[in-house]
């Protein structure tokens, strides 16, 4: 066996304990028994110290050296520059801080979940300032006297920079203020009205799911308190959750996960346990599951479709017809959730969260003061406060996990589906008669064939660039959205 | 750190990982998407991988020797008899051995479904072969020079033996083949008759499980082919599986898992991911599930309680009052299943397993063959042929999970369950009246002090020989039988 092959094959065993792992995860947030988690921290801790050691076993480096001079293709280069990446960044973090991060995470999602229920962020605050320290910990680690949150995010978004992205965010700020403002000094639409049916809503996720070309015999739907999407290759599971005041809750946050799972099931069969075989980026993985979930699901033509389907399992939607079921859909809205809002304000809730985590990280918020933060700035972007922790600083699950530097690939994933938007309207002229038909072969086939397919193969802004054939730019994204809701609101 | 503290933290790490191999298992049977069983494979050789390297690494060897020397109590030596035994078996089996198994296994469950499902045993035959020419080669490693079927008994039941076993079971035998015949010279009393609403028996089996002491909070039940009961300490589920004609076998299954599942739950918490925090034996833990299922489930006392219990729940069951109900719980019935086999005839199920298995194992027998022997045996103990092959040789998962050697605890299992009601009803005389009242703490929290708590502390005869005050014999079980079924079919 050549060193290529030798350190493949050590690769592919490592990405299969790594599955393993992330569904120990998924198992986590919707079958284990509440009683078992102090178990599964250990359990978690005891993979993430397998795990660690593998990542950094000499070998790798060994291998890496010898097969530099051995004869690849592009794919074997590609492979090569992921697994050296990982191996540099997994040797500058010590195992035990690994462990200890795998060990205090699993605790403080169970002391989160406890203190939103409860509404309570002093229950919260203690844990959340021990992960913090550690990310400040590993984050330090990482950069090698670089940019301690440039370096976290360079987990989910390698090759982006704090200082990039708040300049694109800076950008897209004027013109979205703008366009809320307008909006919403317009009459609002109707909204949909009435309970509908939990099981039924669950029903039409599975239905919907389907058509978008998520498939059911490698994957699963089921419900959790944050919809999340775990796996790859042939086992790729998606939750949801359900409300039975807001259909449009469970289905949107299903289509999204199935953007993200139909991601991972399209790549290539051969990238298997690969670096190869994941999505390239977050932001790349958000501009799937965004693609599919707005630009697609909440276009006039599609929800046109839905509106006869939820008529049939619903009966009368009481919305007056196909015209106002769109706007009903699309509706501009004051709220306090992040993956409840709607197209023209999620990207505010992101630059929120961006700004706060790069201040606890930077040290220059201290956890205790983060609520007040949160409210204040909350307060000041929407114009109105923050009414319980719940609507708040604990909606999300992120920071509870560790996972700082994960926010901001949502942004950047709404501006990389607007760029992927406006080149498959390009390539498909006919695009809205096979939305109006429920159809969704060829657009998911498009960006199965420019997006997916590829994994890790090439890096995240050039895997955008090559569908496009274009640079990425937020102007894409301003533009649809500007026509979109122009047109809606009569602005 | 003392040699021992070093070695007991890696095997509670190795328990860690073992538990989430564990869950793997857990969730092929009750959640993993169809497509995903090849990907499955190859993350369960990872797994196996890592397992039997720990498990082998010579490090526990140098250990063990330097621990030795050191001063440890009753359970740190217990301990170090526990991981001298598995480090020795695990060194006698290759990697490579140990990993092609857990390969091919995982295809091979898959391919017995399927084959199970269409009532073709020649499309499992040759995987079939395959797991036998392997667990021969691994019994041959194991057993040194010794018997290869006693070496893989080994993994179930340590210190047990083929030829002791057939010399028990041929005691039992006489006795089980008289008590059948005069049952069944007499006249049956009527079936329990009608279907039963599958969502109702599983909320049936939920209360009763409560009944019996299982902890939801640490874990929970679901259905699957073939119920069984996975993982030890604060996560351990179990599954049954329902049929709308007969709630007995989702209840009864419920029940026999429930005992798995208690015994794991009730191990002392500071043995977790130890040599001594899971069940000591496959015949102890059967212990457990067959007299919470038979000796407590089935007895009159219990089955009062629980008619009226059903009635609430089906309305009237038909059957003319509790003394019949009780008499159609325990009618003796011809039948082709093992797992739903009443008390008499159980045994004579796991005799003609026993037999088969260490013919294939020994060589005596040749899969091909397997169907024509097992429908031979079956007519010869039972009077009349087998049906189809999903009511004969592919009815159970055992063979095709490699586990040769597991059948024969079954019937042990029942004799100590035997020994222990015996030691029980001496020790809680009014436990008659307990049972009818529903009420079952006495019964299991005797089951918990005296077998269930200790985990791995003692051996398998002795934990039985300590709880009973007496050796393990059959006899207590034939006199139970005898004096049960004596009373109920007026011999």
């Amino acid at each position: 066996m050549s060193a290529y092959d030798e350190l493949m094959s050590f690769e592919r065993e490592t990405g299969a304990l790594a599955q393993v792992a992330g569904r120990l995860g998924w198992d986590q947030e919707t079958m284990m028994p509440r009683g078992a988690a102090d178990q599964r921290s250990e359990e978690l801790a005891a993979m993430e110290s397998v795990l660690h050691a593998r990542r950094t076993d000499p070998r790798i480096g060994d291998w890496l050296e010898a097969a530099a001079g051995e004869a690849l293709d592009e794919e074997g280069a590609a492979q090569l520059r992921h697994i050296r990446r990982s191996y540099e960044r997994a040797n500058r973090v010590p195992a035990k801080l690994a462990s200890d991060l795998a060990r205090l995470t699993s605790r403080a999602h169970r002391v989160w979940a406890e203190a939103r229920a409860d509404d309570d962020f002093a229950a919260f605050a203690p844990v959340l300032a021990e992960v913090v320290q550690l990310k400040r910990e590993e984050g330090a680690a990482l950069a090698a006297g670089g940019d301690v949150y440039d370096a976290l995010l360079d987990d989910y978004e390698p090759g982006a920079s704090a200082v990039q992205l708040a300049e694109m965010f800076g950008a897209l700020r004027p013109r979205l203020v703008a366009l809320r403002q307008a909006v919403l000094d317009k009459p609002q639409p109707a909204p949909l009205e009435g309970t509908f049916d939990e099981q039924a809503q669950m029903k039409l996720s599975r239905m919907v799911a389907k058509t978008f070309g998520y498939e059911m015999a490698r994957g699963r739907l089921d419900k959790s308190v944050h919809p999340f999407t775990a796996g790859s290759g042939d086992d790729v599971r998606i939750t949801t959750r359900t409300n039975a005041l807001d259909p449009f809750n469970c289905l949107y946050s299903t289509i999204h996960e199935v953007g993200h799972a139909c991601y991972e099931q399209a790549i290539r069969g051969g990238y298997r346990f690969t670096p190869l075989g994941q999505g390239v980026s977050m932001g790349v993985h958000e501009s799937q599951s965004r693609i599919y979930e707005n630009q697609l699901g909440r276009s006039r033509a599609f929800t046109g479709w839905l509106y006869e389907r939820m008529t049939e399992l619903f009966g009368d939607l009481g919305i007056g017809g196909a015209e106002a079921f769109y706007a009903a859909v699309n509706r501009i809205h004051n709220g306090y959730i992040r993956t409840e809002a709607d197209e023209v304000q999620y990207n505010l809730h992101v630059l929120l969260r961006f700004d706060l985590e790069r201040a606890l990280i930077a040290g220059d918020l201290e956890v205790a003061d983060l609520e007040a933060a949160w409210n204040e700035r909350f307060a000041k972007d929407f114009g109105f406060a923050v009414d319980k922790p719940s609507d708040g600083v604990l909606q999300d699950v992120h920071w509870s996990a560790g996972l700082f530097g994960y926010f901001p690939t949502y942004s950047l994933g709404n501006v990389y589906a607007g760029c992927l938007n406006k080149a498959l309207r390009a390539a498909e002229p006919d695009l809205d008669a096979q939305l109006a038909a429920g159809d969704l072969e060829k657009a998911t086939g498009w960006l199965r064939d420019n997006v997916q397919q590829y994994g890790g193969l090439y890096e995240p802004r050039a895997v955008i660039e090559k569908a496009c054939g274009e640079a990425p730019s937020e102007a894409p994204l301003l533009d649809y959205l500007e026509a979109k809701f122009g047109a809606l609101y009569g602005l």
